[in-house]
Formats: structure tokens, sequence, C-alpha cells
């Protein structure tokens, strides 16, 4: 209870609110998932860098989902923003467990003030899978194929959600990572039983993540799936 | 601080006082790392495993250190005492990283109630390496290994430490987890560059642990290098 005292929350892309409240509590650290179910807007994001660098205050991106997806350096790239310190994570080493966050100087020598364990110090494996995923990001322009896959899946779901208004379902994130938000959460846990009995593993919650290995056929063929499965769902009711 | 005021310490193999406190503060959470310096006395052990049991409490064995070393179920194997969860680590996948934490199922669906991330969980290159680690520990009798390397080296210690009083240094742990424990930390650090010159790596602090690799001849070689820089240390003054 005491930890969660010293934080509050403020309202996505709500830039009033934001401004007013990083003045309220500042110096603070504003910590950023700069993609949550939208697009962050780039006043949002201006307000953000700006009211933290005018207040003392230290701006936090967890680029965890949005790197190496929706461009190489994530949100901080494809917005134009340079956050303070930044986060990276789960696409990072491409399975392999790697975290790791970084920053000016200045910032990250405060890890001379505490004490942090090297027992997986000298654990390579990992680094050496993220060497090898930052090479294929990039050479293979990982972002651009999951701009283009992800919006065959966005436009599609799209076209699902009109035909099918009954269904009361709507699309949520942006192409590289969305996903269908049913109002009654449990179709969305029917429907994810449906598409697996299809052979496709569809997550009825954020996000259905495009990847590398999909192409266009895959998305057809999960369109289609997710229009049968639908279909069928209403029908029974 | 809110969550350091959560916690209290109760001093290693202090019987009176460990009960003393537990009482005051049950029903409460008592982790132990087992060897601490020294070996635990078994009536310290006994009187946690009461005393929590007694008062609702919960012991917790953190066994990061002593399983896989002390004996393959750590030191709740070689003292004989169950705690009611175990934490494991470090050598459970022999340099993967990988730890684990179990005990009952009253307790550990306590896991209902809270969140776990589980973005590495199909990440199967650790949980494959400890598989390897635990049979290679069965097969070989590993802790068997480090008890005979351990002992030689934490014999010569204790001889080194007999026949250069004017160092002032203590050997500390227990034969499969021992280090020399200057009065003057210095001269620790002296000691492993001198050491790290002759192609040693010695740890200045807790532990210089033995391993499967290590043989008699690389003991009794490790135990000459530091006779002789102990030696010349003592000459420079």
């Amino acid at each position: 209870a005491a930890v969660a005292a010293l934080t509050t929350t403020i309202p996505f892309n709500d830039v009033d609110t934001g401004c007013r409240e990083i003045r309220r509590h500042a110096p603070a650290c504003v910590v950023v998932e700069p993609v949550v179910d939208a697009a962050p807007d780039r006043a949002w994001l201006a307000m953000l860098r700006e009211e933290t660098r005018a207040t003392g205050s230290v701006l936090v991106f967890d680029e965890i989902k949005t790197a190496f997806r929706i461009a190489i350096a994530g949100a901080s790239e494809r917005y134009g923003v340079e956050p303070d310190l930044r986060v990276l994570g789960k696409g990072l080493a491409n399975g392999f467990p790697l975290a790791a966050v970084g920053g000016p100087a200045d910032l990250m020598s405060a890890l001379d003030r505490t004490w942090i364990s090297s027992t997986a110090a000298t654990e390579h494996v990992a680094l050496r899978a993220a060497l090898e995923t930052i090479r294929v990001s990039v050479a293979q322009q990982v972002p651009g194929h999951l701009g283009r896959v992800g919006g065959q899946l966005y436009r599609g779901l799209e076209q699902l959600c009109a035909r099918f208004p009954a269904a009361k379902v709507s699309v949520k994130g942006i192409p590289e990572m969305c996903y269908l938000a049913f109002e009654a959460p449990a179709l969305g846990g029917r429907l994810s039983s449906a598409m697996a009995s299809r052979g496709i593993l569809w997550k009825p919650t954020a996000y259905d993540f495009v990847s590398l290995a999909h192409t266009a056929a895959d998305i057809e063929l999960t369109l289609q799936a997710l229009e049968d499965a639908v279909g069928r769902m209403l029908e029974r009711g």
C-alpha cells in the first residue's frame, strides 16, 4: 500500500490532465507505455517531454512491446520523441530472457548508489540472441513487414466488426499490435476457443501481434476463420 | 522505507532472539539463508521450524547458494529441516538464467490472488539446462565432490591463517562455500590482485566456491599461490 501511495496514473492521450498531474507531483518519474489500445497523440507526447523536462522529472518509455515492432527503436523513433530512459524486453532477444534499461550517463550513474546482483551477468546466450535479432530486424526491415501484414489484419478486423454489428466488437490498437475487444468479454474467450478448433491461436485480449513469420496468406486465412467463427457464434447466440 | 518497515532481521544461530522475534511479529514470513559465513546450528533450525509452525508463520529457505552444493536439495536435505517454501536459482541451471520457488499447494495457490507476467514462460533453454544440471549433479554426486575439494581448500586456508598470524585473516563459511576474511578488507583486494597476476581468480569476499571442474591439483596450486601471495604481501607491509 505504501508503494502504491507513491504512484498515480495519468490518462492516456489527455494533455490537460497529464500536464496538471506532472506539475502537481514533480519532480516525478513519468513511466509511459507509448501505445495502449491506440496510438499516442503527438501533442500528448510533446506535453510529456516538455513538462518532465521543465519540472526536473524523468520521462521513461516502456518500449517493451513497441521496440523492434512499430520501428526498430520503437515509439521514440516512430513519433520523434526522446525519453530520458527507455526500457526494452520481449522482442529484444526474440524469446530468450533479456531486458534492458538505458539512458544518459547522469541518470544511469544512479546505479552507483544502489546494488544490483550480477548472478546472470555472464549469461551470454540471450545477448547473442539479441544481437542476431537486431541484425535480422534491420536487415529484413521487420517493422515495415509488420506494418504491411498488420495493416491487412487491422483493415480486415474493421470490416469484420462492421459486418457483424450484433457482436458488439471493435478493433483496438494499431496495425502492428491490435486485437478484437468485445463488449461482452466472454465472447472473446468463446472466439479464441472457436479459432483454436480451426488451428489458429487467437488471443481474447491485447494483443494479437503479427510477426515476421506471418504472410499475407496467413492473414487472409485468419480473417476468413474469424468471419466464419463470429458468424457461427452469433447464429448460436 | 515503508517496505523496509515491514521487515526485521534475526541474528544467525541465535535461538533465544529468533524465537522471541518470531513470536513478537507472527504471523510472519521468516526467510532464511541457511548458510551465512557458518553452518547453521541444528537447534537454531529446529527453533525456526517449530516457532513458525506454532505461530502460523511461513518458513522460507533461500537455497540459492546451498542447493546442488552442500546437498542436491541443499540445507533442508543436509540438516534435515523442511521449510514451507524453498527458493532455487544460480546453480539450478548452471549459468542459464532460471530461478524457482515452490512449496505445498495451499501456499502456492496464493499465486491465484496476484498476477505474474508470463513473457518468458515459453523459454525452455534454461529449463533444459536445469534438467541436465540436475542429472549431472545426481549422476556425478557433485555435492560429494565439492565436499572433498572444498574440504581440502578449507583445511589449507586454515593452515594459511595459522601460518601468517600477522595477516589477521580467518576462514569463513563451510568447506563447500568458504573464503578468507581479512580484518583489513583492503588486504583482501590486494590478495585478489596478486592472485590474478598468478592466473587465479580469487574473490576478496564471500564465497570462493569450489566446482565440479576443480581437481585436488587445482586446489593444491591455489593454496601454494595463496601462501606465496600472502607471504609477499606481508614482506612488503
